[in-house]
This record gives structure tokens, C-alpha cells and sequence, in this order.
């Protein structure tokens, strides 16, 4: 009997835990054409993006003859592992993903690459970012008698290019975005080439890097670190890459527009060891706190990070300021997804499994806390409480992102709007409810000077900033028909039930 | 981290063991409507079903809102077990598989039933058979842009369903049932049918039975024994049934042919409990052994079958022939599928695993063995040794079915003809071979005479008896395109490699 | 994460299920000395003792310098796997077990071979049977200060072992079974030797046999034949053997007595082609059939054995009848331990998951049911309900053994005395309890004269049949103690919970 | 067939890996008295001290009749799980333990807590340090005919209670530890009292704290912030404590020694928000590291720390010399234990899998690297390489610790003495061979400056400090005898072996 044998293959549809006050990236994607061991090095890119989805993880190779693919639930350090991992998964070609994927335990089914045999040869297909109009194309796949076994949107792009009428791989490929909206950053792989494309805003990122002559593709340049290899450029916004063994070949397959990238990977997601949109997140973050000390001065003994997000923003605080850095709060290392559920009596104690307070540094001093930004606030109220507790005597609480008030659908699991702290109360408010004894947020002018960008447009906005302005950057076709209320918005969800 | 987490949701084609020595039937089905806890009950039928295929099974059900569906390798008592198995698979309504499946990790995606969402709702389908045109239809709908998630001829039936132009299910059923060919039995199950269809000459079985006023569908009548419900009668050749809370309907979408059923089903592969197309299989095996006595008599002290499929067909002879009926073979209810390799120096004792010689019956007499067929003969060749060795004085071994010459395509998994040891040798080479002092097989013409359905008509024989008569009931279409080696036929090659 | 971090390592005590009708033998052991690969030869050689303890199974190997154990819970065709089964239990000495075992997840602590570190070097220990001063000696230990790790007696001789006073391990080993009573086979391995002891009644069973001039020990001959070893002789009552380089010694540590084997073993426990204390298995139980033919026969149309313990009974009940032997009842070879908790709809069709009806052989018949024995009758009368719903027109009922009244101390595993049918009720009462037309059982009398033993000698019995005359063979020291209900009893209830 | 059944219950020797260059803590303990859900409570304070031993945990508790206990491989967050923990562990008394393990499948033997029942009731233990005469009195013990079970010294101590001839459970305790030497802190659980003891010199730590008014025993401070207990006081050094339901009774037990606890506790073991001793960890590394930077200047652009245990460090020297402090290196915490092996091609780049250089930070820079210790070097270098191949223009790498020149034989798992770069090579080969423009360590009179004990006394050093000095605070029996070479050593190898 193996394990599999016990394997449970049910559909489970994810639920956000309500008390969840998490941002959550749904995707990092990989690739490499034309590399020896290309899937040991992919499992090392995909360890490197491991923080933009921690919940599942896939590689698909090719060995010039046969596609070979493994997805797993978990981390990419566990799930990629053994002395076959090269046996397993042969070849000099890759792509790799990692989700922050669904609850329930049959995930399996939405884990990417997804793969599939067309008439041509096999197509793997990784993709970071979501779809807007997600539900209306799948009904009219489902309509055509496409028969679909994920409720991921990257299937709806494979029934795309499956289904087109054009000959050759890359015709159905731009077939196929063309007609999908939304924020995306696509991988693939064929029996012949390595395909890169991003959304015509550019919204999610992609990279380009060299490994000893060899292309890669990865969402963060630090997974080219990770691996050795060296930043090429960014892939633009609207380029599809074609990599064949004849080089780099760079296609404009849609209208031309202005960039607009994701504010919040500088915000929050990317690590702070990669460069976006050729600025160091690093740097960026810095700036951020930096501009926030002024904007928001506090008299204070301490600054003290919420680690590890917070770290860089901090630093920038002090150094601005003028006010020493210490660690007052202790980040374990250790934290499970699934730790006990504390019964009543310890259950306050929560938020201690992740941080834990460093009275030594805490206690009688007046603490500036910086934190990356403010979500529901539940957590920020928590941690404000253990630091009182660990014995500051003032508590002076500054967001390193302007106030969050308007949910994302470009990639970003997000709590709804009428669950976001800044989209229900005034500063006052929010004060007493965090009970702080002062609250400062940085500005969206302060943002855009951290990012060097010049002010914002308001026109053409230079970022894609709507969690901050409520601009969203492309229509929302999905959300307008579920709000027409019409028959297919209902149809829809009733599939969302069924599956 | 969850099981699941370290699942390996690779491709991995079976490959048969080049020493295997047995037939396998690929499946057995089962469904019920309306009953109270289907689930449960359909577990249970599926158990009954379990000899049909031991490697894999699955349960879809409804609940009148949403299907649920499970999908294990393994056995069905192993798989389907828990308080909260009626939670995990609600509803009145259900349909099953057991599977003889592939080797290799990934089975899971050939499990069935399999599942998909059409415009008008979720559909369910469980196969027991095998198309002879799957890859000329794959191929086609491939190229029609269809993807498919398994190596399954089942998917191709669910993408013609899925295509079909016709708006009502059923039509869409229909559309579909009358492109394939070959020996099947189907159950479907939407949101408000359960649907069954028989091949148009009934090759693979399929009863209707009555559980307390629900009607239920079954491969054999063993399953509605096991669940306490009534035989009402059998599907017949060509037949669909369509059951709604209005009753069963019946339809015969094909064009009118005489029956044919499977005379295997009789042989070796239905439950000795179980009645198939009217006749007690008991009784079918019995009357072939009694047979078997008056055609190929021996001078001897004891019949022993080989168990457990010999033992009918053992009495039947030794109640015409007189000779007393002897347990000289001990079965071991403990054989794994994997057990050790066993080392050179204990390879010999193999055979020993599953069968033990009893020194109490055999040791200095003139031994009938009798079994119900055989194959490529390695294994018979271990028994006679065996007995042999355990002191029997002469071994006359007695083959209750004709000779195996002609291997089959309508879900009988059989070794290549080139491996079928009565198509490589004479009757004496065979019984130099088998190591035996002599050797009978039951006559096609004795056959038809234990299955009391008159002379067998060579122009429309009443049975598909083409593995001892060459005389196949259908055309081969993806034989005949291989045979004619196009190119179809090697993209349908790479394909399965590259899947 | 390996699977066995998530290993909880609970003590859990075993707990009879109050609806379980069966007996149930604790043990089955072998060991073979100076063989190739002689961990390979022990699977195999457990695997045809699996019928004697289903649960659980382990191996110790010693490869010239180092002990390899390794145990599991389930069959050993499951568990002892693997291309590297030699090399994770190198050697050419080994010694095995199967155990019927305790409930709940830890039982891995009582599963054998135990292993300790003498002084002397490392023993290990395989036990079947039962020792009735168990309790005394474990609490004489505890109180000396022993540590115990398990609920097994096997425990308690390993830590006499370790505790004498004596040099040699032979007299250390002479010294603990002289201190321990009950019914016992042990085997022994140590770096030098191979130890077989018996009790000094020669309860429990133990034969030595030859493979290739390297000897062997085992429960039963069977054991023998699966490895192509050759019986050489049963190890007599109160012997014990010690297998060096130098050859087979025999030593008689205990005062001499007349044997008295278990008679359970011939009615039901051992394989029916083992040869028991000289008389081979099967042929006891057919004669055991005959007799019971002679003493309560009956009109009827068909004989029918509950398979597959009834089955040599019902062919000597069908040979002295005359009455025709038919397979009635088939038995699925599918039972899993943990199959489906069936629904208050489903629960009655309970049975039918194990022995299904031959409607073919029932319908309208009057039928002589062959069971080996008759426990609590519940298993009894659902099985005389499914073969009157199949149709049988008559129900006559007949045990080939004795009624049983008496609860067993020597490792059979029974319900309590107040469970037993026949120590409740009248032979009328039995009849309508068991809803038959008849019932009938086996003579004493009859029973030793299927063992042609000789008329039972009631001061001095050839066998030990307590189980049918209430007649112990030993003295029951635990048993005394506990209904002389002193504190010694208390405390040790105590520890039962608290361990 | 359960997980449970695949169990291997194999004993494995654990082996260090050869290019493992890490120090590891063996333990971390934890009680509690008298709490309700006092398991749950347990959990978390064991996932406080997870830092101390990452391998495996286990948990008894005892609900006023019967003790239970669970013990795992993995982190306490993956195993102490699910919502009937309680259930599982009832009561309101328990003990717990972390611990860095075995190698192997099997270590789940060498888990703690450890369980005997002995004459006066069951009593669990939970060890952190080690017995430098474990060997010596487990030769003694099993010449007595104790039998072992697992190869942790914490059965030693067990079996010393068991064996002892005093009645009251305390003198027992008293008895045993009065037998052993080494570092240690215990904590033992009976069924009437928590005790709690720390070796005569208090090498290993022990803090008691009150939860609510019921008393906490644990390693470090930390766990009783997780549980929001407040701290009472240190054990002190050759204290036993006795905690029963009338209060906590200090006893001295050992004849009077002034206190000389580790100073690697400091160095690198205790989580920086735990006070050790009276003094807060992160104060001490902070002032080592301000220490360091005037011991040891370095003309330099940033500090950089290797995250996290140079984290204090770094910020102390940042402060002391005025050079900004930057996160030059990111940590990964998605390593898993058993990432893939990387094929040679990748194998350089392993380090980055924990570490990741900060491009935008060290390009260009003159960097002072800041770790808090250097073992082998190997890391190290590979970390200095690292930071160099990511731009820095100069490296000066400063250790917060003196040089490692001496092993450990108090329960810190490290490198053998040839294997310690600072016992290996000079200042200037140390410097090359790290690849570095300069190095240097802090001294051992900037450690004690920085301890704030005042200066050290060579004859009575205020802490144990041998890794530094080679001054051992006992004698080290094992060690003398295996140096011996004498037979009792050899023996005990053998065991080991063999075990």
C-alpha cells in the first residue's frame, strides 16, 4: 500500500480564515531553456521565490523527448528533494511555480505547471497574477465543451491556446492573451521553446537572466542570485519572449501603453534582496521609512521593527531620525501552519508563536513600531498589546504604505473592503482601536518619492496604487457582471459551489 | 505538512510484467438512485465488485446541490472507511469504479469516475471496457483543441459528451455512445439522471436491481446481493437506460444486433455467487468441469482444483468422473501486492506465496489438477512442480476453458499472442512444457454446452469467444490504422509516451 | 518530514470489541540459523504464519557483528518489502514473529522480537503464547527496580534473562523459563546461538526443520514447505533446543511430564496443510467432519461449508453423508480490518462484506451448515440468516468441535466466559437462538477419536482441551491472585491503565 | 493499513555530517503544575525553546490517574496538533521536552520525555545537558541486568530511581543524581510532584515562573513570556526543587560549589529575548559586539550582521564605531531540512539557500561582517565569498566570541577538536584561508567585560568556559576511560555499534 493509495482527490474550494489578516501573493514562476539538471536548477529558483507562495509547488521538464512533471503541496525545500530529483524530472528544460494555494487537502488539481497534449505537442504553462475576466471566458469554454479539471484561470488560458484555430505555437499563444485581462506574468514551455509574457500593464513582474549563456525567466531577480545567474533586463510590460536554441526573440503582441507596475511588490511581496523594475527593493523600503520619519516624527527612545517586513523601513526611520534601531520584537523561525488551536485560556497568547517581545529593549521606553502596513489591524493590535506588556511606556505606531482601503484582482488574496482597517475608520479611530499613542501612515506623495518615479500622474498613474486611490488600472469584467446580478454571474458561482 | 503534501502528481504509463501470468478485467460499475446514504451503499457494491479491478477506485455522489467525489488507489475497504465517509459524500445519489490500474505513482488520474462541468451541469461517468477506436477519436478530438488530463478512453467519452451540439443530455449521451466502438458497460451520473448503457452486443455486463424501491446498476448481481437489493433484470445489448425520480426509461439508440456476451465473464472473471445473462456462473463452471470429465477422463485418486477460481469447475468433475474431490492446494488470504523480491536462492519458492501444496492429499497419489484456464503457462508449470515436490505420484492437469490463442481489446488485460502458450505449441509440446502426465482442455463445443445455449452458430455465434476462436465481434479500428503504421498511428505512440 | 515525525508514540490499551465473535491465536514465530539472506527466508517463512497473528511483525537479524531489528504494524507481505530488505537486515541469523496485536496506533511497543543488551552481548526474543504468573513476576521486577517498555510478557522473560545471576546465557535462559508458567514456544537469538523452548506440556507448538543443512525453528510445518525447508521433528514438550556452528543441542531443563498439546490447534488455528505433533491438520479435521456425520446426521440436499475453517470438515461430513458438497458460501478474499462503520440501513448486510451466498447452490435446498466452532453465535446466526434469505428451505447447523464453555489463559484470545453461547445456554435454547432447523456438535469423544489418540484419559489428558471440559492444565497463578482480590491484584489493574 | 504500519521501529546511530559546521544545543525542558490544559500550555512553551532542539519533541502529562505521553519526530507546531490535544494529553499536569536528535528513522527510542512505572507509580523525565559518566554507569547497569531501550543518558537516570533502594520518590531522585556527572538540567513529573534540578554547577540552565499561581519550570525566559507567566528566579546551581500541591521546596542536595553556568548560552544558544542568569541575552551580545568593535576596529562603509545570531552583535559594534548597519545578508525561512542534493554544477551555491546577499547594500562597500561565532570556517568562507561576488570592495569579518579551541562534553553537539579552525590555525592562516582583508575575534577578557562579572578568575572561572580556554569545570570520565583504552571502553563502542 503506498501513500498514494490513500490520497483523498476531492474538490475543496479555499476559504479565508476570518480572522486572517494576512496579504498574500498567489504566485512565483521560473524557467530555463537549454540548462543541464534544468529542474534542480529550477527547484532552486523556485526555493528563492518561496515567499510568493508557500503552499504548493510544481516543476514540468522536457528532455527533448517526453515532458516529465511533479506538483506537490508544501514547500518547494521539501517537496523537491532526493538523490532522483534529476531522474525524476530529466532534461535541460523547466518551469516551475509556487501558490499560495487553496485550503482542504485535493489543492493537488490547482497546483501548476498545467500541462497539456495539443495536436502539436505538449504545452506546460505557469502563470503569477489573475485573470478579471476569468468567469465570463470560462463559461464560454465550458459553453464550447471544454471540460475543465482546476478552478485555477491558468486552465482557461491552456483551453485557450488548445482551442485556437492558428497553426503555429506562438499564433495560438498570442491568440490566446489576447484575450484575457487582467495582471499576469506567464511562463510556458513546449517541446521547443521557452515563452515568457507580461500582462500589457506590466503589472506583475518577470525577469530575464543568463546562466552561463543560458536564458531564465524568474518573477525576482533573487531567484537569479539563488542560482548564479546574472539580471539580463526586465521583460516589459506587453512583451512576449520567445527563447528557442536561435536566442532571444522579443514580440509586441498587444497595443502599446505606459507601464503601470504593482506598488505593492515594493511595498510588501518582493524580497528585499531583489531589484524590481531595476529599483532594490531594499533601497525603496528604506527611502519609504526614511520619508515617513519626516512625514510622521515621533519622540522616541527606540525604533523598533515588526520583523521581518518591516526591517528595512525601520532602519530608514532611524537613520532619519536619528533615534537608535533595536530589535524589540523576536520573529520565530519555527512557525507552523497549523500550530494547536490554544484553548480560551492561552489563546491571546497567539500572536507570541510568530513574535515574541525583547523586554530588554521594551521596557520604559517610548517605541516607535514600524510595520510594512495595516491590513484589518487585528495583528497590528496584538503586537502593540505584547509591547506594552513587555513594559514600553509609549507606543507610536507608523505604517510604512499609505492606508489601505480598496481590494486587489490582480493576484493579491486581500480581506474584503468592509474588513480593511482604513476603509472604515478615520485616523482618530483607528488610533483608539490599535490604542496607540499616535499613528502615522506614510503619504502616496511619500510613496512615490521613496520610488523615484516623479509625483504621481494622475492621468496615467506610473504604478498600479488602487489599494491606496481606488484607481484600477484595467475594467473588471467579472466583478460587473456578478454585480449586473445576471444569470451568468449566478451560473458561475453556482460552478464555484459544484466543483 | 499533509500527507498530500508529499504527493507526486506525476504521468507514469503501466507496463506489465513480463512474467505475469493472469487475466485482469479492467473494471466494474455501480450507481444508485435515490437511496438513503448512497455513498455507503455504493461502497459496499463496489466492495462486492472489488474482484473486477483490485488497484484503484472512486465514488462520485450528489446531494442534490453539488457533486462530491472521492478517488483512491487501493481497495475499497481501505479506501472508503470513516464515520465520516456519508459527510464526505453526501446524497441520494451515486456513482462507482473499481479499476485494475496502472503501475506507477499517478494512477490518480486515470481513477475514475471521472468528472466534469458542462452548461448544464456536473456529469459523472464510470466505464467498464474498452474502445477499439479511442485513439482515432482522441487524436481527432485533440485536434479539435479538447485536453486531456488522463491516458483514460473514459475522457474520450466525456469530451464527445461534452461537445455534442445537441442541447439535451441524453442526446448528448447518445451523440456520444454512437461514435465509439467496442465492449462497454457505462453509468452516468448527472443532477438528475442516472444513466446506463450497454455496448451494442452486450459484451460487458450490466444488471438493474431494486434496493427497497430505488434502482440501482451493477456490473454483476453479486453487488445487489451484497447490498440486499432484488435482481430485476439485465440491461441488454445495446440498451440505455435513463433513471429519473419519474422511474427507468428505456432507449436503444443503436441499430438492433444479436447479444454477444463475453463467455470470460463465465470463465474466470465474474463471482462464482453472481448470474450473467441469466445463468448461475456457478453452475456454468460446474457443468464445464463435468464436462471436461467426460472428454478428457483420467485414471486418478484425487481432483484438486487450483484455487479459488478452479474450485466449480473441480467439483463438477469430480462428481461426473467419481473421483474424490481433495483441497490438495492451500490459498494464502495474505498475498500483497509487493511483496519481496525474493533473493536467487528463494525465487523457486514464489509460487508458495500464494498457493501451498497439502503433503496430506497429495503425497503418493495420482493427482487431477484442475484449472479454470491457461495462459502463458509459467504459472501452471510452478503448480504441477509444486505438487510435484509435495509427493503426488502423477499430475494429469485438466483446463476447464479451451485453448487461449487470440488475445482481446474489450477490457481483458491478456499477455501478447506471442506469449499465449496454447498459440506457440501443439497439445504435446504444451504438456513437455508443463512438466505433466497429461494435459485436456475443454472443447469450444463443451464450452457452449455448459453454457446451455445450443451449438455454437459459427455464422452469429451467441457469445464473444475470440480468445479461443479468433472470431473477433467488431471491427479494430486503432488495430487496423497501427497495423497500417501512418502516421496517426505513431502520434498516437508518441503521445502515450510523452503523457 | 518523514512519516514517522509524525509518529505518535502513545501507550493505548487493546480493547475487544463486545460484537466480535472470533478466536484468535497471539503469535506465530520462526528463526533459522546460518542461512544466506536469512532475513528473506524469515518474511517468507512469517508470511505462511501470517493466519497465526495478523496485526503485527517484525524481524532481528544478526550479521556476525551487529543486531537489525525492525517492526510494523500489518502483514508481512506488506511490510517486509523492498530491493533493500537484506540490506537493512543483513546476516545469515534471524528470528521473526507475527503477532495478533493490540488496538490503537502504538502497539509498535509490544511488537516483537524484543531486543536487549546483555552484558553478554544482545538477545532477541520471539514468545508465542501466554504466561499465567505473568503479573506476579512483572510486579516481583518492577519492584527490583526493572523498567518495562511494553504491556508483553515477553518483557518480563527478557528481563529474567537479564537478571540472572548465572554466566552463560544458556543458564541464564534455563533460569527464567524455569520461573515463568503457561502455555509458550519461545525462540531465541543470540550473537552465538539460536534457543527454542517449549513449555513443559508442549501447549503451544514448535517444530525444527532443515534448509539446506542449516536449521530451523517454526510454529508450524507450514512454515517449512513455503521456504523448501524438510520437517525434521516436532520440539517435544519441555525441550529445549540450542542451535550453534557445532549443531543441534537438546536440553530438558523442567521436570519431565507427559505432553498435552492444545486440541484448539487441529480444530481451528493451524494451517490445514500443517502436520501437527505428527498428525497432519487436515486430515484431523476431515475425520472430525466424518464423526459428526455419524453422530448427528441429517436429512439434507446439500453439505455446505462457512468457509474457509469449515471446509476439510464438510468434505468428511460429505464423504460419510453421502450428501453432495457444495460451495454455498463464498468467501471475499477483500475483507480489509477497517472497512466502512455501514449505517443503520446497511449494518445487517455487515456479514455479506466477508461470506456471500450462492443463491445457485441454496435456493430451495435443505442445507448442513459445516462451521469449525461456535463462539458467541452471533457470526453463526447472520450467516444462517443470509443462507435462508438466499432461499434454503432447511438450516441444519453442525460444529465440528465440542461446545466451547471455557475461557483459554495460553494465548488465545477469547470472549469472556459469560459470552460464550454454550456456557449459556441449553442445546434448545442454542437452536432458537441460532434460528436452525438443528444444531449439532462434535462429542469429546468424538474429537479424540478424530486425533486417534486414543479414549481421553480423564486423570491424565492426552491434550489440552479446556476449552470443552473446563480441565486446566496448569494452574492459573494472575487468575488466583485477582480473585483472591489482594492489593497485589489492584496494583497491577493499575498500571494496566496507567501504562 | 495505517501510516503506522509502515512504521520501521529500526535502531539507527546518529553521524554528523562531515561538512556540518553548525553547534547545536541538545535540549530545551519544560513543566508545569497544576495548570488546566496544562499539555497545550506545555506546546507552547516547547515552541519557545524550539531553538534548542529542532529534531524532535514529546510531551507527558498526567490527569490524577494516568499518565499519558506523546512523543515525535518534527517540530513542536507540525506535531503537538489538532483540536483533541487535549483529549490526547488530558490533565493538569505535565512535562515536555525539545530536542536535537538522531539521524535516522528510529530516533523516535531516543525521544523524551522518558516513562517508567515504578513499585511507588509512573514517573516521566525530561534531560537537557549531558552525564560525562554515562557510559561508565550504563556498563554498571546492564551488568546489573537493566535492560535499555534507547541510547539517551536520560534512561541512565531513569534506571538509577528505579533501582534505587530509598522509598520516597524524592531520596530516589537524590540517589540517582547523586550517581551522575556532567551538566544537566531535569525535570521529572509523578503523580504527586514536579521537580525540577540543575547540576551542581549550574552549567545548564533552569528558570522557575508562575502562571496564574501555578508554578512553570523551564529552560529559558522566553518560554514563560510565550505562556504570559511571569519570572520568578533562576535555579540555582545544585538546586532541587519540589513542587507539590503545597507549594515549591528547595533542596540542596550536593555538597556546596559556587555557580558556573555556560557562557555559550550567551554566545549563541538563548534566544535574545531571554534572560539567562539574571542578565538579558541581548544586552550581552550587544555589548560584545560594542566590545569588538573597540577591540578590533575595521575602516568600513556598513556592518553587516549574519543574520540572525549576529543580529545583536552587529547593532553593538554599529553603535560603538558609528558605522550604519545594514541588512547586507536576507535569511531564507523556508529551509527544510533535506533540500536537494545539488548536482555539482549547483553545489556552490547551497549556502544561499539560508543566506541570500543584498546586492544593493554591499556593492561597492567596505564591509565588516559580524557572526557570532567561527567553527569549522567553512560557512563562514562561504559566506565571505558570498558578499564579495555580490560587489563588496573589502571584507573584515569579526567574530562576537573568542576563538573555539576546545570541545564540549555538557550537551552541545560540535565539530571534534581537529576540525576547529581556531585549534587549527594561526590568526594569519585563519585570515587566508577565510578569504577576508582582515579578521578578528573579541577576547576572552572582552566576553567577561561584556558579562558584567568582572574579570575572570582563572582559579575559580565566574562561567564555564572551556570552548575558549580548555579549562573543563568536571572531570570527564567516559572520556578518561575510553582514553584509558581499557576493555570497559571498547566494550562500550561496541555497544554503540550494536545498540
Amino acid at each position: 500500500m503506498t501513500i498514494l493509495g490513500q490520497t483523498s482527490d476531492r474538490y475543496v474550494q479555499p476559504v479565508r480564515d476570518p480572522e486572517d489578516d494576512t496579504l498574500r501573493l498567489e504566485c512565483g514562476v521560473f524557467g530555463v531553456f537549454g540548462a543541464r539538471d534544468a529542474a534542480a536548477v529550477t527547484a532552486l529558483g523556485l526555493h528563492a521565490l518561496q515567499h510568493r507562495g508557500q503552499e504548493a509547488c510544481g516543476i514540468a521538464a522536457f528532455d527533448g523527448k517526453s515532458f516529465h512533471t511533479e506538483r506537490h503541496l508544501g514547500h518547494v525545500g521539501d517537496a523537491f528533494t532526493g538523490d532522483d530529483l534529476i531522474d525524476r524530472l530529466p532534461g535541460a528544460y523547466a518551469i516551475g511555480h509556487t501558490r499560495y494555494a487553496t485550503a482542504g487537502g485535493s489543492g493537488i488539481r490547482n497546483v501548476q505547471p498545467m500541462f497539456a497534449d495539443l495536436e502539436a505537442g505538449g504545452v506546460a504553462l505557469a502563470h503569477n497574477g489573475n485573470l478579471t475576466n476569468f468567469l465570463a471566458l470560462r463559461e464560454r469554454l465550458v459553453g464550447e465543451g471544454a471540460i475543465f479539471q482546476s478552478t485555477s484561470d491558468s486552465e482557461v488560458i491552456l483551453h485557450l491556446i488548445a482551442r485556437s484555430r492558428k497553426a503555429r505555437i506562438i499564433d495560438r499563444f498570442i491568440d490566446a492573451v489576447s484575450q484575457i485581462e487582467g495582471g499576469y506574468a506567464l511562463i510556458a514551455l513546449t517541446n521547443k521553446k521557452l515563452i515568457g509574457v507580461r500582462d500589457p500593464l506590466g503589472i506583475r513582474p518577470l525577469v530575464l537572466g543568463d546562466l552561463g549563456g543560458k536564458p531564465v525567466l524568474a518573477s525576482e531577480t533573487c531567484a537569479l542570485d539563488m542560482i548564479g545567474a546574472t539580471f539580463v533586463r526586465d521583460i516589459e510590460n506587453g512583451e512576449m519572449v520567445v527563447i528557442t536554441d536561435a536566442g532571444v526573440e522579443s514580440l509586441k503582441p498587444f497595443p502599446e501603453q505606459k507601464a503601470r507596475p504593482c506598488v505593492f511588490e515594493y511595498v510588501y511581496f518582493a524580497r528585499p534582496d531583489s531589484v524590481v523594475n531595476g529599483r532594490p527593493v531594499y533601497d525603496v523600503r528604506k527611502r519609504m521609512g526614511m520619508r515617513l520619519a519626516q512625514e510622521t516624527p515621533a519622540e522616541a527612545d527606540v525604533v523598533v521593527p515588526v520583523p521581518d517586513s518591516g526591517v528595512p523601513a525601520a532602519l530608514g526611520y532611524a537613520q532619519a531620525s536619528g533615534v537608535p534601531y533595536e530589535l524589540g520584537i523576536i520573529r520565530s523561525h519555527f512557525v507552523g501552519r497549523t500550530f494547536i488551536q490554544p484553548t480560551q485560556g492561552v489563546r491571546e497568547l497567539g500572536v507570541r508563536m510568530k513574535h515574541s517581545p525583547n523586554r530588554a529593549v521594551l521596557a520604559g521606553k517610548r517605541v516607535v513600531l514600524i510595520d510594512d502596513s495595516i491590513v484589518r489591524g487585528t495583528t497590528s493590535r496584538k503586537i502593540v498589546r505584547m509591547v506594552r506588556e513587555a513594559g514600553a511606556k509609549e507606543v507610536h505606531l507608523r505604517s510604512a504604505s499609505p492606508p489601505i482601503m480598496w481590494p486587489d484582482f490582480y493576484g493579491i488574496d486581500m480581506p474584503d473592503r468592509d474588513k480593511l482597517l482604513a476603509a472604515r475608520k478615520s485616523l482618530a479611530e483607528m488610533t483608539r482601536f490599535l490604542e496607540v499613542d499616535s499613528l502615522g501612515f506614510l503619504s502616496v506623495e511619500g510613496l512615490y518619492w521613496a520610488l523615484e518615479a516623479g509625483p504621481r500622474d494622475p492621468a496615467q498613474p506610473q504604478f498600479t496604487d488602487h489599494y491606496f486611490t481606488g484607481d484600477y488600472p484595467t475594467r473588471l469584467l467579472d466583478r460587473e457582471i456578478a454585480e449586473g446580478g445576471g444569470d451568468a454571474a449566478a451560473k458561475q458561482l453556482s460552478f464555484l459551489v459544484s466543483a
